[in-house]
């Protein structure tokens, strides 16, 4: 629902908030945070500007009243989970009192101002954490030509697979490897057999990103329980990006019959700040449209909200820098854009076929988008299809040559969401250098 | 390694532990539990004959020293997990204090004796949850007869995949759908479609179990550091019996490229107990031979204990009990008994694997051994097998048919360890009942 929280005209007592910044007051994402070096405990924190609403602290003071004082109470914590947890009237509740905190023109801001020194913290002084202790991973495949573009690759006589139209196609995913963004990521050794011969084990030499959002569960649901289409999307407490690393020539070899397996396994990076679906009213749209010839999804699949509000118009960047590029103080270059606004299948959908069998889904639960991948060539959201699994190598502006990933590199994910007559909001970043393998 | 604890010798001052029980003082298995209706907080216990020894009344009435202490203050808690992540000193020193607490011919004995209404709850007055929270709970594919066999059904053109004998075949499964034996089991209803027509959505008319073990982590790993094949065992705690329920109609479906997902995340059943990997020392034997044509593992699949203790030797049954045995107040039929010492790969095998990119394990998490199948006809661990994908129905001794489960079928998973000159220590039970679908 649009409301006072995203008005354009809101201006922050916090400086950084009204400048270059994915967060102006109108996105206040949710994060978990302490002060670097300062011995203080993880909380929940709120991202204003350059700086950090400290919501334990802000609720310890006594600045949240009625449902945002019981989901404030939820923030002296290690994770957003028990704030997850809660009915969805607490978060919306604790995102119009914070913005009202944060506004320099309202009684409520007022007096937060005078606490600043105690309920804000400097992004710059701050260690991020997970956003979530997440449970359950599972990761989608929901571009259609992702799936199409890579099906072609590992499988040439038919890439698209006959349920591709009809399931939203996903697979468990590993929690305990799920890592914060800046987290190094160590290469990985694996079997690979690149021509089906006798395989080998050595570090992969085909390691690649995956451009992708993460939908963070929020209520959840009880096991047996099917959630309904038309409520599914109520089970989404928001979004944050995720890279899902990938070694394609484990991968290979691995994934049949039963999936990606220690291809994927090896890590998957989050960002930390959750853009909560509140934020992303705003940028809600029409699912993407489908061929003449696409089947109509089946019913549980159908949702009476989709004509107005089943995509997310988010867009989501993937930016390399090199070793070199550091050497030289070369900014990173961009590899691609796309929109998850495409997605073959919307969140509604994921979460109703997620639950269709019972399966339940708990506060903190993950699930990814799958490669967010769009038709044009700089559009593909991972390196295995910008470069044709490494057949046409990219070119970087200094000369540079890319197949997959070489040690050094920093693969960064950026997102924001743009719409006239609205506040630009962003996603943040998602960052993590390739490590070397180790030696065994 | 064997020790005083697996003396046969050994006899307990808890009546029922030496008479036909699955819980010999030799064995100890542990679990986590709460007297019914007593309003107590969950906390973990050591089976002993029909009866419970309270860990964490045991360990605060001072019967409990040492490493064994240290191991007690953990089992006030209401999962093994603050236990497992100990260093396994802990474990085996707990181990052998109980065995002592528990024996008939010792002071502790005896002194343990004098507190029986305080140390000990009968377990028909019990009620037994998961012994572990699972962050992540992985499944394998490890038995070759099974994987020969479905592999047939699913690709009668290439059965068993040339990765097969290279890879311990693994995939993510569902951690939040775990739930203790006992639990009944909701008909999933899923996508569908027998001829690869269009699909329709329907309660599955193909519902299965698999009879598998389930390994428990303990202490775990980094991320980032492979655990060497020679450590891998040690990082496992103990074993109990899985039933990966299994709906075969919604697998063939939606399994492809991904893996299974919706066919088996609406359930997957464990058995309380988890029996030590100290208490299974008499039971480990060399893995299971190779055929002559079968490749060596390599290196980092290749465990130098392999030739004298790689496998473990535990038989797996799987009973059957339908509404109308009940109503005949008939007993439970069994459909199948196989050897996990069959398996093709080891428990170390898949912890090696299974972290060979760097994948960390935590506390409690969970391996699957895969469906345990033998050659034999009656060592078929799923009826998939048992049944040739339903075209040989079984004919139960009633009478009565048996494709696939009907509603109100029971399955009962049980599990033991026999060798001559060690008492015969159970895995206990891992139970179901099938319950009709949601009307929806």
């Amino acid at each position: 629902m649009i409301d006072e929280t995203h008005g354009t005209g809101l201006a922050s007592w916090v400086e950084s908030a009204d400048g270059d910044t994915d967060f102006p007051i109108q996105n206040l994402p949710l994060g978990v945070f302490r002060r670097r070096d300062a011995g203080e405990p993880w909380r929940v924190g709120m991202a204003i500007g350059h700086e950090i609403l400290d919501l334990a602290e802000a609720a310890h003071s006594g600045l949240l009243d009625g449902a945002a004082s019981r989901a404030g109470s939820r923030c002296a914590s290690p994770s957003l989970n028990a704030l997850m947890a809660l009915d969805p009237v607490h978060w919306s509740a604790l995102r119009v009192q914070a913005s009202r905190l944060l506004r320099a023109d309202t009684p409520e801001g007022e007096r937060a101002r005078r606490l600043r020194a105690s309920i804000l913290a400097p992004q710059a002084e701050a260690e991020l954490a997970l956003p979530a202790a997440v449970g359950d991973y599972t990761d989608f495949y929901a571009s259609l030509s992702h799936a199409t573009l890579v099906g072609s690759f590992f499988r040439p006589d038919h890439p698209l697979l006959p349920n591709y139209k009809w399931i939203p196609i996903g697979y468990h995913g590993r929690s305990s490897s799920l890592v914060p963004s800046g987290t190094p990521v160590r290469r990985p050794t694996g079997q690979v057999s690149p021509d089906g011969a006798t395989p080998r084990v050595q570090p992969t030499a085909r390691l690649d990103y995956e451009a992708e959002v993460g939908f963070l569960v929020g209520t959840g649901n009880a096991l047996g329980e099917p959630v309904p289409i038309a409520q599914a999307g109520h089970l989404l407490f928001g979004v944050c990006l995720l890279n899902d690393w990938s070694a394609r020539d484990i991968q290979a070899w691995e994934y049949q019959p039963l999936g990606p397996f220690l291809s994927k396994s090896f890590a998957t990076t989050l960002s930390p700040w959750v853009v909560t679906m509140d934020a992303l009213a705003p940028f809600r749209v029409p699912a993407a449209s489908r061929g003449a010839d696409d089947p109509a999804p089946l019913p549980y699949l159908t949702d009476p909200a989709d004509h107005s509000s089943g995509g997310v118009d988010a867009r989501v960047e993937v930016w390399l820098r090199t070793a070199r590029m550091r050497a030289d103080d070369q900014p990173a270059v961009r590899l691609s854009s796309s929109s998850l606004a495409a997605m073959y299948w919307t969140p509604a959908q994921l979460v109703a076929h997620q639950t269709s069998n019972g399966c339940n889904l708990r506060p903190g639960d993950l699930l990814g988008s799958g490669t967010i991948s769009g038709e044009a060539r700089d559009a593909r959201g991972c390196l295995l299809e910008l470069t044709r699994r490494g057949s046409e190598p990219l070119m970087l502006p200094n000369g540079e040559m890319r197949s997959f990933l070489e040690d050094w590199d920093e693969v960064i994910l950026r997102g924001h969401c743009e719409r006239d007559g609205f506040a630009r909001i962003g996603l943040g970043a998602c960052s993590g250098i390739v490590l070397p393998a180790s030696r065994t």
